[in-house]
């Protein structure tokens, strides 16, 4: 079903509370664990929102924008940029996503270190609560202590505690002058910490970016894309994408050419690369927006949405290989937001080798890095969400005070058990 | 009753579930909406986390801090200070304020353009839960999409939903360099959001604070304090206090310069003061600072914590003043976080007169106050909580679906009722 506005998203969630028919609120399908197909259930309604994709006001005086939750994350950005603002949400799908996607499942992406993540964009929702009562939580305030925080519980709840049918959003100033370097590190990924550090004495919070890159991405890049422009003529074992947003005042080339002066003296950087043009940025970017395309070129055996405390990033690549090395000749490409401790660590076959080859290994090779993660206090699902793949996942590695309080809220709220029934928790016996 | 550690107040909060007594979690009492005193009820017991107050771990690298919830919020910004990092959440009772109260109540203070509110300071919590588990959700992840989101739905619960032991905090980079300045602007208080909107295109995200400050509030300072320096030789109606916190490749005095001319090219200001030092800096923040000591001096008829959206503040301004004026001659103290939409909106006697003789108009005067601000879209509790006062105002102004999800949400986690009763929400007959 598709309903036209949030009263239609009312009236099915209350004919569906009342039938006892499960609801799957389905975006574009974008999501990457599973959370918008129901498995194993009495066929449950899909309930789509693509046709309340409104931008419904831009108040760029106060940095405010309010949209349908059907809205596809780019026509977001493209409706702040005319009004001079940014939206700073930014991922790989962002041509197809729906905001309301995003919010279910408080979505990341590359400017995360900045300006948080999507729960941390939000002011305020609509929503339809499983039993069809409409909540008018649209606010545009900035403080509101008006009782519990139902918007951030909603946010990443994947649709298991209603359907968020708008958004009031925040914007901020464009950065008026952007610069991207991507510098090679000297020795191991710890030093990536050490220059990020530095960037934040340097530049305060200018910093929108940084993205760790391995030798493997880049290895990865050469062979799928020749023609891809690469930054250093060897490949550094690790190098980092970083990407400035400054006032009108500063000048980010300048910022980076002082910063990477600095780093060098500190014996962080061996090398680098800084743009001086709006196409070398691109060029720059693309390198590290193309290394998802070549992974699927290549073909993983598993892939991996992690998160470590940042001081933790260094050991967990040390123990990481050595656990991947316990299951074969395997290659590792681990990158990511480094800022925000996320890492995408996708393991590979040995060249010339098939993904295909090595099914029989990924349950096990996962289960061993996913305890890997969970002893070092990680996270097993960094961005992506639980969904139903991970639901497994979560029972396992989750905090049980957590996942007993989460059962009680998800039955007091949805006592028909109505609301994308089997993601994030099992559908109770 | 002042466990020493989180598995003590386990054990005092599952004794107090089976004997259904309730618990009243209790900082140093500088709350300021009754939140810490329970009133008509069996007598509950008092949980003071005074000697909880450990600075458990400073991780400079991963800009985190762990803290026990009783630790007080100064210990907390110069434990930060001492490891070369800022704790960017300040407010006025800093020095006796604990942060588990503050966690507890989403506080907010005069960084919160920058930085956020208590919430978005927040990695993790470690907390007891109202059947007296322990949710170890002490992680220091900047990304971690497992399951629902407990730690928001703790704070700014007020202590309704169990019991914050310990949380891990965000840290920044400290701003290698400040300037402070007051600049009168040219006519009204819509100004000051044209002077915010050019100050994030000329110095990005480096603005920490815009503080406004009406005339009233310079008046009050002459009175009551008359050997404080004032910024101006005559008060203007309307002024802001500006603070930039930059890196160290800029300098904030030449930044403030830049800002003020181009907003006098703009007409948006008429005269401005930027602080050459640091003891100048001190200065011009004592203006902002001393503005509540003086309202205590003075003695306000009613007094309100109000958020409104950006574009409604002049409007609100207007008409707010009409409706006081309805009550009789008094004077408005209006001053506040203006980045935030935050107004401290107080009604003073008129010079010379006594606020007890005004005791009968104050319920009418706020609830007129809090119907216009309703009917504006803002709130009427912006960084102080409901507390005990404000359990009415919450049923009156708060979404009816919101308030039913708030009392599913209690009854699951609480079904016995003993955490903070009669706080937030009233206690069911």
């Amino acid at each position: 079903m598709a309903p036209g506005s949030a009263s239609e998203v009312a009236t099915i969630i209350r004919s569906c509370a009342a039938a006892r028919v499960g609801v799957v609120p389905y975006g574009c399908g974008t999501g990457l664990v599973g959370g918008q197909v129901a498995q194993n259930l009495p066929r449950p309604v899909l309930l789509s929102l693509e046709r309340m994709n409104a931008i419904r006001e831009v108040l760029p005086e106060e940095n405010v924008i309010l949209v349908e939750a059907g809205a596809i994350l780019e026509n977001v950005q493209e409706a702040a940029a005319r009004a001079g603002r940014l939206f700073p949400l930014a991922l790989a799908s962002q041509g197809s996503a729906q905001i309301g996607g995003n919010l279910g499942t408080n979505a990341g992406g590359v400017n995360v270190l900045r300006y948080g993540n999507a729960r941390d964009l939000c002011l305020g929702l609509e929503a339809v609560l499983p039993d069809g009562t409409l909540w008018n939580g649209l606010t545009r305030l900035r403080k509101n202590n008006m009782g519990y925080d139902l918007r951030n519980l909603l946010i990443g709840a994947e649709g298991t505690l209603g359907v968020i049918t708008a958004a009031a959003l925040k914007l901020f100033p464009r950065p008026l002058t952007e610069g991207t370097a991507i510098f090679a590190l000297e020795g191991g990924v710890d030093r990536a910490l050490d220059l990020l550090a530095l960037a934040g004495d340097q530049v305060g919070q200018g910093i929108s970016a940084i993205e760790l890159i391995h030798h493997t991405g880049l290895t990865f890049l050469a062979e799928t894309m020749p023609d891809l422009r690469q930054p250093f003529a060897a490949a550094p074992e690790w190098s980092v994408l970083l990407d400035l947003g400054l006032g009108a005042q500063q000048d980010p080339t300048e910022a980076l050419s002082a910063l990477f002066e600095a780093a060098l003296d500190r014996g962080l950087v061996t090398d680098g690369v800084i743009a001086s043009s709006e196409a070398q940025r691109r060029g720059l970017w693309a390198v590290r927006e193309l290394i998802p395309e070549a992974n699927r070129r290549i073909g993983s055996v598993a892939s991996h949405d992690i998160a470590l405390p940042l001081g933790r990033i260094a050991d967990f690549v040390e123990a990481g290989s050595a656990v991947v090395a316990g299951f074969g000749a395997l290659r590792i490409n681990c990158f990511g937001h480094l800022g925000d401790g996320n890492l995408h660590y996708n393991v590979f076959p040995p060249k010339g080798g098939a993904a295909s080859d090595y099914d029989a290994i990924r349950r096990p090779l996962t289960r061993a890095l996913y305890d890997l993660v969970h002893e070092m206090g990680g996270s097993i699902s960094a961005e992506h969400g639980i969904g139903r793949l991970k639901v497994g996942d979560l029972e396992r590695y989750g905090d049980p005070a957590k996942l007993a309080a989460m059962r009680a809220v998800k039955a007091a709220l949805d006592p028909a058990g109505i609301m994308n029934p089997g993601a994030v928790l099992r559908v109770p016996e």
